[in-house]
């Protein structure tokens, strides 16, 4: 027996609780128990997007509402930024090249977060700008891009819209959807929202629906306008993930009896606890100027193998961490640190790593990342 | 306390040992565990599909694929055929227009089967139609289409596909993918596949594939060339819906084991028992002439308020059926009988639905639709 840990981003571990809330006999969406949980799911989601704007509901995955986030709102032949700093930036320039919006590509070094005023020149450079589409968390390289003072420059346009992908940011750290005037923010299921993959949420400003008059571009299934209809009704437009939304029902109360403020200290401790723990170990942080909250990434010594550290501590140590994704594999990999965590999954992850590295050959003083990790977990 | 009954066309119940199945800690999507499952998933689903071909999976409700099998084979402008007998043939047109694909749409009176004929006159008089759209069971109507004479006619025709939405009739009735050169066949997991809504699947002939090559509308999320590549890795293109492919896993077992011969048969007969029940309380069936095993539609009778029936069978009896849709909405309910679904289902539905007749007004003689029913159940 090997137990299993799961410390990779997304999916990440599942509350008991709700497991067993999700294995209740299913409810019929066209009637008043599934009705009341949307009601009580609508409110959770706007106090988690920070919002007072219905959050949009959709059955996909993530990639899903950020597909809807460019052909609800765009036009054939729109310029849009996209701030392109790794495998999720570069998705938002995919989906623009597949609707017919011209990307303007801001390309921004793995593990460096995009520098605003790289965000402000080719603002000032294409005026005609639709959409600036950006990550708050980068999860294939650990990254948080500065969002607060994009939607900043983005605010004083009135044609331009700001749009989010918070899927590891949401829940993990602060990005308050109102307060930032962030015009759209995209979120999943499967990472701080503690659940399956197959949930996706989109907050929609006035701005954003403004441009959503306008938009030619084909959509049926992720159609935010016909779901904005049906939200308020406590209904979705399309067959909705019935049991992943009873899910979210539950978790949504454990995230409102936590509290956001301790969510996001929770997050930040946990972050730091793995950055020290791993950095006391010799290694180097792949992201060390601007880290995301939700996971760690960290290159692959010298001499060390990446497909190894992966494989190894997966497969003798049953702890699941991720290596890195295109270009990055074999030369980072990635300890996550969001949703059901908390502090003996950081001292599980540096310790497996400690034993992991130990036996490719790479000198580890056993305890001294742990000692280092649990410094900052006792003293935060 | 009111024990309540799921009787609605999907979701539908989901087995105590699927929902256990899907209780199970998450794994990672991009681990060998996780690629276990899908290797048993991708052959479960050619044997319920009836295919050689790979069966393509999405984390969306059966809508997306639908999306899918338009906006992957047709070209702007391109000509299709769709024929309109229900809410979701209608949604076939409103996909194809959607995406700029003109629809040359055969209305089908709503409770009615098409006409073969009809459909060959269409192609006839429209030569450079690319695709035939059409559902296997009418889920609004409660009709079974005749597809295997459509499919047959657009066989002849090189450039012509037929696309099946078999959402609510895989696994109900014998839809055979490969022996009646059905180019798509889309399916969804909250039918007959006793899950959760969020999973659709759909499965593409070569002849369907050809015409991909040449199609130029956008697609992102469903692209399903992108995931034919990924499926024969045992891998998903964009994140899957885990906790559902874990619960699909053990339904493909349980629908293994008890057969697709058995399958279709308990399914015809609790088909046959519902409409004799309901027949033998004087009421008139909406469909008598090519029912789907899956639902069974009736009229609501004169002076009697449709949507009184529903709401009393549901409030008072915890026994949810379904009203009609759209125009339907007041002057039809059905009751379905698909998925995990046996002898005292139906019996519970007759009985629930003689109860809240008589409350109605409605003459009833309690027992006499039960009655009707059993025989049925014990001849078959």
């Amino acid at each position: 027996m090997i137990k299993q840990y799961l410390l990779a981003p997304g999916p990440t571990p599942i509350p008991p609780r709700v497991l067993l809330k999700m294995a209740e006999p299913i409810v019929h969406h066209r009637a008043p128990a599934f009705e009341k949980i949307m009601e009580e799911v609508r409110e959770g989601l706007k106090y988690v997007f920070q919002t007072e704007r219905e959050v949009l509901v959709f059955a996909s995955s993530g990639t899903g509402a950020m597909e809807g986030a460019v052909s609800n709102f765009l036009k054939r032949g729109d310029k849009a930024i996209c701030v392109r700093g790794g495998k999720f930036g570069e998705r938002w320039a995919e989906i623009c090249e597949q609707f017919g919006v011209i990307p303007v590509n801001i390309d921004v070094p793995y593990g460096k977060a995009v520098d605003p005023a790289d965000v402000k020149k080719a603002l000032d450079e294409n005026p005609d700008v639709k959409a600036v589409y950006v990550q708050a968390s980068e999860t294939s390289t650990g990254v948080a891009h500065p969002v607060k003072e994009i939607a900043d420059m983005v605010k004083e346009r009135e044609n331009t819209i700001i749009v989010v992908d918070a899927i590891t940011a949401l829940g993990v750290f602060d990005v308050p959807t109102d307060a930032w005037n962030l015009d759209i923010v995209v979120a999943g299921s499967q990472k701080a929202f503690m659940l399956p993959p197959g949930l996706a949420f989109a907050a929609v400003s006035e701005k954003a629906w403004k441009l959503a008059e306008e938009s030619d571009l084909p959509k049926y299934y992720f159609d935010y306008r016909k779901e904005a209809k049906s939200i308020v009704k406590n209904q979705t437009a399309y067959t909705p993930a019935v049991s992943l939304l009873m899910g979210l029902c539950e978790v949504l109360r454990m995230m409102k009896e936590e509290g956001l403020e301790n969510i996001f200290a929770r997050h930040a401790r946990l972050a730091k606890a793995t950055r020290e723990g791993v950095k006391a170990l010799g290694l180097e942080l792949f992201a060390p100027d601007s880290p995301s909250n939700a996971v760690t990434a960290v290159k692959v010594p010298e001499g060390i193998e990446g497909g190894k550290i992966t494989k190894i501590i997966r497969d003798e140590y049953g702890v699941t961490i991720a290596g890195g994704q295109g270009s990055m594999k074999g030369k980072i990999f990635r300890i996550a640190h969001l949703g059901y965590a908390d502090k003996f999954d950081v001292i599980t992850a540096i310790s497996a790593l400690e034993m992991t590295l130990n036996r490719l050959g790479y000198p580890v003083e056993f305890g001294k990342g742990v000692g280092a990790a649990m410094k900052v977990l006792e003293e935060e």
